[in-house]
């Protein structure tokens, strides 16, 4: 067993990205098998880069508003939803006024 | 993109565990290609069996408290913790006296 606490790892920041922490909780360097694990806080007005790439996320929303851009348009975030964005399918996470802090799971590269 | 909230998602109980309701966010059946993500509610006192697969856990703890027992022993658990469960190590996770909500993501079958 491998447990640690989100206060413990080390924030991840973006040149393409606005407010936006990353910390990686459980990634194959843990010795996640098959997917990683990371936890994203967005300050408000906060933003991810609106980019594509070929795999998939899927995202949790713990606490927080704001909205996520696909393919098909905007939708809103509350906590409680749970969000696949496809492989390729192009994307951006945008916090609301109060930030949003989520969990997005992808596969090992 | 798909997105459902978890209110939306039926719970599903299970036999050998108590006071457990697992609702399953994204899985295969929503398209998910490799790996799928889960809610876990454990009421006060509530646990999972003790148990083991030739799978791992990637797990978050949202809120409340509780413990894990893994191989090595029984650790306790709070908002922020994230967890990894090797693949056959033997398992169980307890609520604490207010419940504990978690997610727990798996690989697909």
């Amino acid at each position: 067993m491998l447990l640690r606490n989100r206060d413990e790892v080390e924030p991840v920041t973006f040149s393409d990205a606005k407010g936006v922490e990353m910390r990686p909780l459980i990634t194959d360097k843990q010795g996640a098998p098959h997917f990683a694990m990371r936890v994203f806080d967005l300050t408000p007005g906060g933003h991810t880069p609106h980019h594509t790439h070929a795999w998939e996320h899927v995202v949790y929303i713990i606490r927080g508003t704001g909205t996520v851009l696909g393919q098909e348009g905007e939708r809103p975030l509350r906590p409680g939803d749970a969000v696949l964005l496809a492989p390729n399918e192009t994307h951006q996470f945008r916090a609301g006024a109060e930030g949003v802090q989520m969990i997005c799971c992808v596969p090992n590269q």
